[in-house]
């Protein structure tokens, strides 16, 4: 076999090490481009080589899921074993599967809602306690101590968890589900110890007082229950249930990721429809009915489950609980044609100041990887900012003398502070409980409430608070502040409205434009229409207003994308996810396949050595090689395309093989289970331990029954935009570029697209 | 050149000439399956040959949509003309597009409503008067016959006008619009006449008391109104506005569809998310955000703009009217556990229902396809059921004496017939007003409107009415009176339940169990899950229901799927339309491409002979023929894929070329435009006059800027499932099976999958 030389590039990884939710230039200076190394490989080098000279990059963090189904001859060998019977049990457990989901994602966001519920009404119990006992003699500063103290305790041990523990944690967790369900990997985003560590976080985060609510990491949440329902395995806890192997693959796994977001929304807003097509916004290229239908179930089973566990807990005989949050019974909500167009308006407003939000984040969050690396400044800064929370809530409290007549106020604990007996503070009553109870209140106080000083302190207030927030080493949504903002300034337009035109503002109805606002506010900031427009109709239960709420919502993402994009999806462009997105723009119809491929390809013969195995997976980062037919000079180069094997195969295939001495060795222990208890950590190839005689020269494995043998290609004269589709469409990680006479040319990774797009 | 045999067969399409709607064993004794014909053609044929014989088969009615988009050359340069700010301009061409939709489909609706509410109102009234003019001489025979007539006219009006000018707008047209929406092109679906007649008919036809909606018509309403306002042309109107030509192509115009019929779904019940939803789930394989968000604009336009015209027509000031129908205001539905099961044992008994009126529905279509098939037989047959139906109501009227005190029931003219002064009959008033006023009436109707014997000889009459209705030469839907059966059933359920159990009973409100049993049936029939739960959710407008509308449907949908399908379904198969189902069962795992695919293929060469080019035109259905390079042996046969050319190409090239006496005489004429011009009434091969000496040797077309240089292909080894996918998520038309050396082995077309699974 004649000595060539072979180049190396990476394909579909990088060595980014950020995480989303932290991220961004933490990474240092330069955006790796993926580069082509040219490291001269043997094939049959000297075992210096081998053995000295490390992997050039270890395989990143962000790796593609494989969602098209690799039907090898293995796997075809276990279809043909497959009764009538079983397709039906399989269909059958993939709807048993989807009622777990739904029940643990409810049962989890039960006892998150049922906590976070009874200790804050303590904690603002006792607070209120401290506030009427030490106002008498004037003296503030004890009561404020206590609230530092009550904030900051839950934060430090809610910061110190995710921070230690689990990072991946930080934050809503929506931008790590939309990129699982756009198809790429996020490392330890759907592990067991990731929920536990999102559950205590955003528990002990919202008893902390922080300006975040527990609703995104509730979608969170269902993924991570999803994904581990659907596995019968666990890779923190070590367990292999034995069951359900059949689902270990990455579509399978995928599809039920989408039924827990799913389930996650349900739960959390009461929104099984929101829910359903809050999945599908995020994964639409990959639907069928069937999905639908089952996502659909699981959101339903969640909400109906909820519903029956709160309503039980709080000792109700029918249902009233939908969600862990719902903005409470509006009456009907009329509005008449000219109000429309105030709609709008406030939609726009909403729009920029959502833009104005984003930007703001996004530069705090450069800031913060640049700056606060270690992990104990991240406590420090969450420490910092609850105690700053509590700092501003007390100085408002204690210099807005905003009284109201007792009895009007839904809230739980009205603190009097200064003012007359039969009275409270309304300025307080928006800081002496948790936010979701704000949010309500501000939708069905009645007219009057507050004055405008008030509410215009508070906004001041909580803008940047929330934006400091969002980013912090905490587990926390953005849903509940964005909405507290907007009902806030929603409820201040109606007060303006009604001091400018007090003869005719008769219908201005502050609850309703409180509403409005906070639509405006969300879509300003999250930038989802159809999902987000049924979750605010879910949550408010009030489908004659749906109109108001939708024009709101369009007025808000047409203005907000005109300044930038949606926070999660900046979020996930700091991170520098490989995200793919929903099309290609048409400038780019004038480039081929050929100019965006990445070549030359790493390829393998069907016969393989082991040892050229070995080195290709140590040299390379490749996570796919085409297998090929010899060229008609014998080499690799040019051979016709006839399957594609992916890196873990190879490596499972290697691992399981070793330890049979006869020559077809790797039939004995290499079977579809093999690789169904291999997924999803395979073996890294370093700790593969070839015995140095296997090397030697005449082991090889044959690739036939491994390989997938029909791999997706296209011919290099495609265009991209064509590509693209065929990419999106299928879910593909790895598309083969050949020549009209079927011979490599190149390969097309999730990388090759974003590095030219 | 040698003289070679070839072979050829019918790609997608046969010679099935029978609509949806009417459809079925019509055409004869046999499923014609796609046969291979054995025609030797010889490549320079005998003129005599050429004339003398007619080619074998017309192309069929039912082609698939070209969805997937031919970037030839041509079209590449057209592109690079492109600059950025066109398409800026053609992005926003694509909204306001989208708003025209809404628009028109909403004026559309209003027209059909307000004609309707008129007329009814007149013949109601007429027929009230009469009856109580009648009454007292105790002969009823007068307003018998003059109610027979007004229900004669208008359905013989309608009838006509739907069997003579436009049979394809019969029934509802969602089956139509599904198979549009699933990319079969359904000959006249979306034409402006189709429009016209359907508008007519429908008003008719409700006019003429048949027992049936004008929602389902609404829907296909909203396509054709899409379909044509993004063309800027009209074939019935032989009008050409030459705008918006680049959106003249399969894929664009089916995007607008798309928005249509969700638009329609919008205008016709309130429901924009259900709306589009409902498109969702028809067409979900080819979906992407950017389509997501232009079509619940769409809906929404529709909706809106429908409230504000029956809002304004009404004189009222504020939004009340969000659909053609609404199920009217209910209160808010409190439900408790234990009536949870009780639904879904509803669900059931819609489910079982729903299936048998399926079942029957079926085979009374299926007898009369074969029995009536002259015109006059069909515009008679939709005479004598219009006449039945007011046989029985006035049979029912006469006989039932369910008297009740006047001022409970809303109906607009209650009838007293034998009834004391001060009451009317409510067996009569249940026929008395269209069957839109009969569902609210039994949703609303206080407990105790209706005795037993009214409600179960009413479901007795209704249901074999409304069976035999749908079917005939008539437009017409079936949401009305699917509704209005299980409303019935369901408010005898909640008597029946009073009944047995009247000390216990207190939670059973009629109204409540008449919507279930509406949404049970309703769901029996149609089996929609997430489109047709939010549509009833919008329409009753009360969010806090959900729930038990949910369960209830799921459990009539399962246990009809028990028994057979959907009524669309049932219909598209029926009327052997190819739609493409959603996903191919297991069992065809071991089936490869080269077992289901057609050959041998038709191939061109690049350069290719005007006569062998009219030939294969003339003697072959195909609708793609492989472009090739020479094989080895310098034949057509086993030539190297390098492209894919359409008949319709084809015939624009020949028809457009052949004035010029240069020898590249069609680069001066065929250009992007002409495809455009022609787009969608490609001409006839016959009208192509090509004269004799253009024949005879020398002229030959070039294929190369016509051609997609890069037609999907697949491995001749590839599962099916696999292919399945790629064909169904990218909306293809033709398939290329290719050896490892890219060979052409076959061809797969839609039928190639139908006829195997």
């Amino acid at each position: 076999m004649n000595r060539r030389a072979r180049l190396i590039h990476l394909d579909d990884e990088s060595d980014e090490d950020n995480n989303i939710g932290r991220s961004s230039a933490a990474t240092g200076p330069s955006r790796s481009e993926p580069t082509d190394f040219n490291i001269p490989v043997t094939e049959d080098s000297d075992p210096a080589f081998r053995t000295a000279q490390p992997p050039k990059k270890e395989p990143s963090q962000y790796e593609s899921l494989d969602y098209d189904v690799c039907e090898n001859v293995l796997w075809r060998r276990d279809q043909t074993k497959i009764e009538p019977k079983f397709t039906v049990r399989k269909d059958f457990a993939r709807w048993v599967i989807s009622f777990q989901i739904g029940v643990c994602t409810a049962l989890v966001a039960c006892c998150i809602n049922i906590v976070i519920e009874e200790v804050s009404r303590l904690k603002y119990g006792f607070l209120k306690q401290q506030v009427d006992r030490n106002v008498i003699h004037g003296d503030l500063s004890i009561p404020y101590l206590y609230w530092a103290l009550t904030n900051l305790i839950p934060v430090v041990i809610g910061s110190t968890l995710v921070a230690y523990v689990e990072p991946v944690a930080a934050g809503s967790g929506i931008p790590q589900v939309k990129c699982y369900l756009n198809g790429v990997k996020v490392p330890r985003i759907v592990r067991i110890k990731t929920l536990a560590v999102k559950a205590v976080g955003v528990a002990t985060s919202v008893i902390g007082g922080l300006a975040g609510g527990k609703e995104g990491p509730m979608i969170h949440s269902g993924a991570v229950i999803a994904a581990g329902i659907s596995q019968g395995k666990s890779t923190t806890f070590r367990r292999d249930l034995k069951v359900l192997q059949y689902f270990r693959d990455d579509h399978e796994k995928r599809d039920f990721v989408v039924g827990g977001a799913a389930a996650g929304v349900a739960a959390a807003f009461g929104a099984p429809i929101g829910g359903t097509l809050f999945s599908l916004e995020e994964a639409a290229s990959f639907w069928n009915q069937a999905l639908i239908w089952r996502t659909f179930f699981a959101s339903i089973i969640s909400s109906f489950t909820l519903n029956i566990i709160l309503s039980a807990y709080h000792g109700l005989s029918s249902f009233r609980y939908r969600g862990l949050f719902n903005l409470g019974e509006f009456e009907p909500l009329p509005f008449d044609y000219f109000e429309l167009p105030i709609f709008i308006v406030m939609g726009v407003i909403g729009g920029c100041s959502g833009a104005l939000w984003n930007a703001v984040n996004r530069r705090l969050n450069m800031f913060r990887a640049h700056a606060i690396r270690p992990r104990w400044a991240k406590v420090l800064e969450a420490a910092f900012v609850a105690v700053i929370g509590a700092t501003f809530a007390c100085l408002m409290a204690y210099t807005i003398n905003d009284c109201r007549p007792l009895g009007n106020d839904p809230t739980e604990h009205p603190v009097q502070l200064f003012c007359q007996d039969n009275e409270y503070n309304a300025a307080a009553a928006l800081w002496f409980q948790t936010p979701e109870a704000t949010v309500k209140a501000l939708f069905h106080d009645p007219p009057g409430s507050h004055k405008l000083l008030t509410l215009i302190v508070f906004v001041a207030i909580y803008y940047p608070l929330s934006c400091v927030t969002y980013g912090l080493s905490v587990s926390l949504g953005i849903f509940i502040p964005t909405l507290l903002i907007g009902a806030a300034w929603g409820r201040l337009s109606a007060t303006l409205i009604i001091m400018a035109f007090p003869a005719t503002s008769a219908f201005v109805s502050p609850g309703k434009y409180a509403l409005i606002g906070a639509a405006a506010q969300l879509g300003g900031v999250v930038r989802m229409t159809l999902s987000l427009s049924v979750i605010i109709l879910e949550t408010t239960g009030n489908i004659g207003f749906i109109l108001p709420i939708i024009l709101t919502l369009m007025a808000a993402k047409w203005s907000g994308d005109y300044f930038n994009e949606g926070i999660y999806d900046s979020q996930i462009r700091m991170s520098r996810v490989p995200m793919l997105p929903w099309h290609v723009e048409p400038e780019f119809q004038q480039l081929l396949a050929r100019s965006i491929m990445a070549k030359p390809v790493v390829c393998v013969r069907v016969e393989e050595k082991v040892q050229y195995l070995l080195d290709i997976l140590k040299n390379t980062t490749h996570n796919g090689f085409p297998v090929v037919e010899d060229g008609d000079d014998g080499s690799r180069v040019n051979g016709r395309v006839i399957g594609l094997i992916l890196r873990s195969q190879l490596v499972v295939i290697l691992k399981r093989s070793f330890y049979q001495e006869a020559s077809r060795f790797w039939e004995s222990t290499v079977n579809i289970e093999a690789f169904r208890d291999e997924y999803p950590r395979y073996p890294a190839v370093g700790d593969l331990h070839v015995s140095e005689d296997k090397l030697g020269g005449h082991f090889t494995v044959n690739m036939s029954i491994f390989m997938n043998p029909s791999p997706y290609s296209v011919e290099e004269g495609t265009s991209v935009p064509r590509l693209f589709q065929l990419f999106r469409a299928l879910g593909l990680r790895h598309l083969i570029v050949v020549s009209s006479e079927n011979r490599v040319r190149g390969i097309i990774t999730r990388k090759d697209f974003l590095k030219h797009l």
